[in-house]
């Protein structure tokens, strides 16, 4: 893409100038709209090392509130980074809804450079290339504006940089390895530069190469640019967007209502089989530790099922050092002000760990669907969001164990009552307790469709007949280890 | 500490297994009121290696709802850690209200590692001390209840214990070099181990030493003194801490009234100099990078003294990766909930960077004095535990410069009138000015004793005169350049 642009005309010195007075105008006036109307923004700048990248950051930012703006640079991977999914150092950075987001580089300058150096094979590659199309789909299907740029030099002009730099005292630092490196492998820089941006070139986050070799006509190009998106994104804003067929493939699973509730288990036969399962669980947690294997393990179901009690006996085997307990209640302001998985991609276990989820992601297609959260739009589309973000897990290695804690509406209603009548239990039990379960017929539905369309063959739901809470307990116990055991022996 | 210790003696199986039921009871009780009373649980656990830390954890959460408690191993230092001061990684891992967070060892092992093995000097070792007994004070006085438990072992019972785990496969890793290490080394361990908690056992935040040859009688121990300790927090929820008498060196400030504001600056003079000082501050700002100072610039002054105007002419002369503005809003639910330093720790900058603040830590003193959002107590003691934060960010090495932006009452007026009438000024005034107007007199009597009780030697305020933009934006400029060059030079 990089090899085919050809550079548009320079303006006069004067034009600049003027439409640069125009442009910075119109962006200081589009950033209260932006606040207004709680468009989340990112910017993205990527390019030649000494292609000016910081400074254009520094000029464009001149004319924004700083309560409104982030510059985020890239920064070398930390320890904590290596042992993340991928995409993970760069979703937990995205804007909060009417915010700007400025990456001084992000995923781009990681995936060329890994590619540049061969330290990820092909196919490593085009998995990564899929993950971005999808991460930058998602962020721009959910209200995102998303703008790339690419600012180009030749390598003339670079070679005349780094000289420069180099010759002060103050800015050599500035120079860095990777800057010679490029300048040597120019034409070898170009085609991997120039393959990335035709394959993440999308109609929804398109790639602006920007022609750097003047100072000030960068700036122009940028921000006449950028205030355009911006026009676009602030009329687009309460837009339908398309849903996308689901491409990942789905295991056949019961409707609620077929599920045969009747199953228990003996005091004793528990009691043994618990003693027996937590042992073998507890030995499977130290090797998954040394093998550095992510586990997440997601629990949803009905008010007072028993996931409290059901997740009690897998931590009860894990060493606390190994594992942590999620407990999701609705969304903090700033977590709200994110794409809905921000707050899930925040929490994601290191390699060698797990992270157990008392409810979910999957609150989008169940309280936020019911309840009014969020659009039709955006809950029909979520479905196909989660499938690609349990995929993102899944190719990173982590094993994924969903569970599906299910009782009948009878005995849920005999555990509220004892909960209520049980003075140390009251606070187990609130009103919205109550009034969710007069919509359980509307959860039944969703619940059932949302296990229709999201149990991938890689992340199926598990359905726990929790009515006896003992049979149920040992069930998940029973999956538990056999998920972990499928990937360590 | 650890010498003179005795161990008391181990009653019967029996015995422990009826003290165990009964104190496990008792934390489950108190868990709700910890909720309720919103009390914030700091429980550390320190110990010998092999010791059983993390079992001992591990027993204790069984006790507790996911909901209410968190378990967080120390990890090795991260880069990003390293650039930050010492406490950093400790103050920002702290409970909120109502929560508990169990630490799997903390800073005491990180200070007796590096005394160990000699990487820090003795004054930097008394430094550490110091800081620990002031980050813990100020916890304590804050509300926080902090329990600190040493797990004790003897050689012969740790070489049992490495023995064991070396013995399975599974468990080899789980015996470090640092196990070997202290082995080896029991006796100067023991000397360096005793000595740190001799010099950190104070009353409002005691070491307890557990006696951890046994696994239930350890647990029992542990529970019975944490069960205490609660019952006696929740009693004292509502005390009055005494108010420690600032040991740092003040400087003489004059009073708010008594500094003249006829200072003014030419048009043209202005933009001569605003263009000098910002090219070197421009420089400077390479050189601190390089040089690895950390910078803190902290902006208060009253509504519309110029604040935003000013910080831009200082981050105009910057480049976008060595800095980040922070404006400081009321906090959010999150933040609110913990220490109200909170939330300045976890913004404060690498080294090497510039964070530049608007609005600060000083709200305390301020606008959580006068609207009542703090206890008298509590904002009293603020400024002794403030002039204790800039301490310890001083002793880091970092520049701390603290801007008072100085109006009269009349100004003021003129430029919220000029903001309500401006069409395109008018969302920089809402209600809250106009009453905060009303307040001027309270408020000026706060900031006046503010200045006074905040001024230290290390940190002291400096007047910007802002009746006259530019005067005050020259002047910030010169005071930033003065200061860096102060150590960089």
């Amino acid at each position: 893409m990089l090899k085919e642009w050809e550079k548009s005309e320079k303006p006069s010195e004067e034009e600049i100038k003027a439409r640069l007075e125009a442009v910075k105008e119109k962006l200081a006036r589009q950033q209260l709209l932006i606040k207004e109307k709680k468009v989340p923004v990112l910017v993205v700048l990527e390019g030649w090392g000494t292609a000016g990248k910081g400074y254009a950051i520094g000029q464009i930012i001149q004319n924004i509130d700083p309560r409104f703006f982030k510059v985020v640079s890239m920064q070398k991977k930390t320890e904590d980074d290596k042992r993340k999914p991928f995409l993970y150092r760069h979703f937990v950075k995205i804007p909060e809804a009417g915010q700007f987001v400025f990456l001084d580089t992000a995923w781009m300058d990681e995936i060329t450079e890994e590619r540049l150096h061969g330290t990820i094979s092909e196919d490593v590659y085009a998995n990564r290339i899929e993950s971005v199309r999808r991460f930058e789909r998602q962020l721009t299907d959910n209200g995102y504006l998303v703008m790339k740029f690419f600012l180009h030099i030749s390598k003339k002009e670079q070679s005349r940089r780094i000289a420069q730099l180099e010759h002060q005292k103050d800015t050599t630092w500035r120079v860095s390895k990777k800057d010679l490196w490029q300048n040597e492998h120019y034409e070898k820089c170009m085609d991997v530069f120039s393959g990335y941006l035709k394959n993440t070139n999308m109609p929804s986050a398109p790639w602006y190469i920007i022609d750097a070799k003047s100072r000030k006509w960068t700036e122009v190009q940028i921000l006449e640019t950028l205030t355009q998106g911006i026009e676009i994104a602030l009329s687009n804003h309460q837009m339908v967007v398309p849903l996308l067929q689901n491409v990942f493939p789905l295991k056949k699973m019961p409707l609620l209502c077929d599920i045969p509730l009747d199953k228990c288990m003996e005091e004793d036969v528990y009691k043994k089989e618990l003693k027996q399962l937590q042992q073998r669980l507890g030995e499977l947690h130290n090797r998954l530790y040394r093998k550095k294997v992510p586990v997440i393990i997601a629990y949803e179901g009905w008010d007072a099922a028993g996931k409290g009690g059901n997740i009690k006996r897998i931590t009860g085997a894990l060493d606390p050092r190994g594992y942590e307990v999620h407990p999701i209640a609705s969304p903090e302001p700033h977590e709200k002000a994110r794409h809905y998985l921000w707050r899930f991609w925040t929490r994601l276990p290191r390699t060698g760990h797990i992270a157990i989820f008392d409810r979910t992601w999957y609150g989008r297609v169940m309280v936020e669907r019911l309840e009014g959260f969020c659009s039709e739009n955006d809950w029909m589309r979520a479905y196909n969001e989660i499938n690609e973000f349990e995929k993102e897990l899944h190719d990173w290695g982590a094993v994924i164990i969903k569970f599906w804690v299910q009782i009948d509406k009878d005995t849920q209603l005999a555990r509220f009552t004892d909960r209520q009548n049980t003075p140390e239990k009251q606070w187990k039990i609130t009103e919205e307790d109550w009034r969710n379960r007069d919509k359980w017929d509307a959860y039944e539905g969703a619940v059932n469709e949302m296990i229709q369309k999201t149990s991938t063959t890689y992340a199926p739901w598990h359905i726990l007949e929790s009515v006896d809470k003992k049979y149920a307990r040992i069930k998940a116990l029973r999956i538990v280890i056999a998920e972990l055991e499928k990937v360590l022996d």
